[in-house]
């Protein structure tokens, strides 16, 4: 890969973090088996999954009907990919034999000329590769393509991997821009990332050229969507979105002319993950420009304070600049999920800090917020602020869910939250022939090679509650290699000492250069600025205006009804209020509050009326106590708000 | 009618005032006639119609398939009711021709039984009755009841009459809690307040029978919208609206049970007017009481500043206490004008001025902002503010225009500002046996008899715009009646003056009345505290915690971009602002605004990016000027808000 920063693979990053373990445990010992269960249909009371079956259908071997989203078969997929981590991480012979069987079931299921898909195999056979915009085809074969080669990289086993490239061959022969192949793309990208990751651990350039051939076809002329709708037999899978333009699948103008975050915001950052990866493989300039304006446009335009992007419900999709509505954001989770791997790919190529920022706001705080601490329980949508009885009356808000629930009907975002966690350690590190930069700050223990020296590296913290990071280094062989320590975006100071002794650092584009040389059993210790803030937004954001969040570090608090009482809104606090850290070691199994002094707009005082002449409010005072936004939820429905009125 | 103020009849107030004839010119004058237009399908560029070719069709005299909304028939009984009024304000040779010529029609398209209605007869024949909660007959019927008492009101004429007497009496043969009847009552009420106003020129007691067994009937146990589902045959309407609970259509609970505004907020408002109405017809203290229980709700707990209901567009409905989004609101122009309905008829019951000021509420801001100046563009959805950039680009706000229409599919409003504002004399007086009460400030001149004895009043005012009414009472057979003048809610004093004497008045629930004998040429002056305020809205509604709004008198005055700039959000004013008076003769033939000093939030200082840590915010210094809400959207498109931030 060409001046990009690789990132060890997850499975090679040791991770023992007070903050991270338990929610990769989470996954592993319940989330993982709860899924099976779900994908078999034994959770009662869930929403019925139907994937396996669809699969034992597709095989010839149960007889039935499809069910479920056209993409139904990637939960299977990401299921499989977050196996594929955890048995990485750590073998479990049984659940390696039910991940084997389900693949020999993906066999099963591939047709004869390597096509694999459910739905259509069930569904509308026949009609195969007829609507690009809406199937999902290229989507599912992207995540089973995912799913293969983690579960090679994890298990040295080949046949899911020989599986899927038997599917990316079959898509190699079909589409092109030459003679007799069809001349499109997918509404939904995934099959781009994931060919480059085909290409990665096969070498098969087809894979590569595939993937850049499909952003590159990206708004042809004519639009390959124009096409197929005119084809005899077309129908729309999704006629609730006929109304939603090009731009919801980023097919309005050529991706290298698109300046704006626009349309469903999960494939537009997956699409850009794609381009990210594909400007630097391919040694693109463009790619990579147009990837720094959208990245740029998101971040300074479009993403909410928690890393969640995505304004309205209807589309999921980007609206326009500072459009950030609170209450009735759509803010999916899986977009998260992309903007850190769109932000991960960023950081790589460019070696800019201010990535790694927005890789922790969106893991940090929306992503883990997609999942309750039972493991059991999801939300889709991640409100900035909600009121349980609004949600229940005003339809307007139905897309967001008072309450995680077992499963959804759509299913994309609990799969997709347990394969991050459990790739996590991709996150952590990235590095080049003579630089370790250290992007997360993640208790773990990892092995970096230079020349042919062996470097260890361990990585301890309390970090995102602490502040403090202490990195041992087992260096025995001497290697020369360099520590590039990053300074997040919200730390206003960083003190780096090597064995005590304070370093010289370069700061460039937001990492630290050592500039002593690391030597054997050096104890670097880094201390941050994580000092509790009030941060207020752009005064284009107009739901904003006047109000406060409370930020730590990477963190983003949230004040909830069942610690401040009902109606949040009448809260105001001080732009300069005193923030005070206060660690509940029982609530939650250990989180940092945050508490603070506040006024309290009074009621008592109010007539049964709504209107009056303005006086000063009355207000009395109150303790506020805020937790992480990561964290709500978990204690029955009620009102949750992250930003506070401000005085 | 039952201890009940008696309203003159619309065309017994002779109105000649500034501020409302030009608006009641515009529907004369160019609104009628363009909707006559419209009804033919000849304006280009408009939503189509069909509604008069739907009666043709129905009538046999046409050919084709009927088109539009179920209750289409109702947009020629809502001009005809505006013309009746019309007509009886001022003879049109032409114009009643064209009424009469309309009137033939809709005797030609009746059924031999008396039914009418063009859906049915065209579209669905034979399913008359089938489905109450979708079908919207009893509902149209209603409409045409209306417009055929008023039109023989104005005109003497009694053909329609007799038309709409036929259809009441088969709906009357057809619904009962007798055998053989069809026990139910309609989805969308009107029906009932139609047969009380044909039972008041009719004199026949099975009207107001009939309308009081369909308020009673309202949620009967079985519900008849489960008895008529289950029929065979059954489909619905508006599969679009299945997910809708029986509360849409106030069918939950028996309506005496019913303690807080639910459901679709024109049906409630419409049946709320209805139960008034029989409440006091009918001595049932049961129904005024949960009248006045229904009242508070709404206007203490679910009413917009501006006097519009229904704060959700799914459902058009009322949603929960304090549940008032500026920005995603539905606020549904027939909504004000069903809550001016219902207010007046508990303002006639109750003699409470607190019920005028939410009739001026309404129409002063929410009807008016209706229609466009031009009388021909017209909005459904009042928002309490707009970004037209969001509005194009968030779907979730797709209900909300950003610029009136010439014509709407569902065209349920435009007339019915029509009938509204040509019927405005009903609101302005309020008379018994022995009291006039001065409810509404307009220009007009009117003649009550006491005993034998006829008394002149004739009103004159500058209001909303001025503070002063000066009222000259002709009384010269010396008739003994008293004078109860109202006191708005808002006016914090009033002076009333005889002949220059300053009159010992006696206040009694938002009414001044005057003790001293009102003689023969004597002149009343009505001194009002118009200085234009800013309120606040209850800590509880959360959108608009620290934020205010201009009012002056009945009037809301809100931000547009043209005076404004863009980012009005940014904009905050001090809670004790000084308000000054500014009149522009040239700004829409003469408005009121109303300008302050105020403070906008620099964006310049601001580097590219979303959030920061919170300083006090860099204002810089700015002029606002406002104008009233119900002249907003008539100078293009732009931003508009009616919630300032305060500080």
């Amino acid at each position: 890969m060409k001046n990009r920063l690789k990132a060890p693979r997850p499975a090679e990053v040791k991770i023992a973090d007070d903050f991270w373990s338990p929610y990769i445990s989470r996954v592993r010992d319940i989330m993982i088996p709860y899924q099976w269960k779900i994908l078999n249909d034994q959770v009662e009371h869930a929403a019925p999954s139907h994937c396996i079956e669809n699969f034992r259908i597709a095989a010839g071997e149960s007889e039935g009907e499809y069910y479920g989203a056209v993409f139904q078969d990637t939960d299977l997929a990401k299921w499989l990919e977050a196996v594929a981590y955890s048995l990485a991480l750590r073998p479990d012979e049984e659940l390696e034999r039910l991940a084997d069987s389900a693949i020999d079931l993906i066999g099963r299921a591939q047709q004869e000329d390597g096509y694999l898909d459910t739905y259509y195999t069930i569904k509308e056979p026949g009609m195969r590769w007829t609507n690009l915009r809406e199937g999902h085809e290229l989507y599912t074969a992207g995540h089973l393509i995912e799913a293969a080669v983690a579960y090679y990289q994890a298990t040295g086993k080949q046949k899911f991997l020989r599986i899927m490239c038997r599917t990316a061959d079959l898509i190699d022969e079909v589409f092109g821009k030459e003679e007799g192949k069809i001349d499109g793309f997918p509404g939904h990208p995934e099959i781009e990332l994931a060919l480059i990751r085909l290409y990665h651990v096969t070498d098969e350039p087809r894979y590569l050229k595939l993937a850049k051939y499909f952003v590159d076809a990206r708004c042809g002329s004519p639009n390959c969507f124009d096409r197929e709708a005119k084809s005899p037999g077309f129908h729309h899978i999704f006629p609730e979105f006929e109304h939603l333009g090009y731009n919801n699948a980023q097919a309005h103008l050529p991706v290298r002319k698109q300046k704006t975050a626009d349309g469903h915001a999960v494939r537009a950052v997956y699409l850009y993950a794609a381009m990210a990866d594909l400007g630097c493989e391919c040694d693109d300039p463009s790619l990579l420009e147009a990837c720094r304006t959208l990245y740029d446009n998101i971040t300074n335009r479009q993403m909410f304070l928690t890393g969640s992007i995505g304004a309205a419900a209807d589309g999921e999709c980007f609206t326009c600049d500072y459009d950030l509505p609170n209450n009735y954001n759509y803010s999916e989770t899986c977009a998260s999920i992309g903007l850190a791997m769109f932000s991960l790919r960023m950081l790589q190529i460019e070696r800019d800090g201010k990535y790694a920022d927005t890789v922790e706001r969106a893991l940090y705080n929306t992503v883990l917020s997609g999942m309750a601490l039972s493991g059991k329980e999801f939300f889709y949508v991640n409100p900035q602020e909600a009121v349980p009885e609004h949600l229940r009356t005003n339809r307007t808000l139905r897309h967001v869910l008072p309450k995680r629930r077992p499963w959804l009907g759509v299913a994309c975002c609990p799969p997709n939250i347990a394969r991050t966690l459990m790739s996590l350690g991709q996150y952590i590190y990235g590095a080049d022939e003579e630089t370790v930069y250290i992007q997360m700050f993640i208790s773990n223990e990892v092995q970096f090679t230079f020349g042919r020296k062996r470097v260890t590296i361990a990585m301890e913290t309390a970090y995102p509650y602490g502040d403090t990071v202490v990195i041992r280094v087992k260096n025995p062989d001497n290697a020369r290699f360099k520590l590039a320590i990053r300074k997040p975006g919200w730390s206003k100071d960083i003190s780096i000492t090597q064995n005590g002794r304070e370093q010289k650092t370069r700061l460039e584009k937001g990492f630290c250069f050592v500039e002593e040389q690391i030597l054997d059993q050096s104890v670097i210790q880094i201390g941050l600025d994580m000092k509790p803030m009030l941060v207020q937004a752009h005064p284009r954001v107009r739901q904003n205006v006047g109000k406060a969040a409370i930020v730590r570090g990477p963190l983003v608090y949230c004040l909830e009804e069942t610690d401040n009482g009902d109606n949040l809104g009448a809260i105001v606090i001080s732009g300069n209020a005193e923030l005070n850290l206060e660690y509940l070691p029982d609530l939650f199994d250990g989180v940092m509050t945050i508490t603070a002094n506040a006024r309290r707009i009074r009621e008592d005082v109010w007539e049964d009326r709504l209107y009056q002449q303005c006086t000063e409010d009355e207000t009395i005072s109150c303790r506020i106590r805020a937790i992480p936004y990561c964290l709500w939820n978990n204690r029955g429905t009620g009102e949750m708000l992250i930003w506070i009125h401000r005085r």
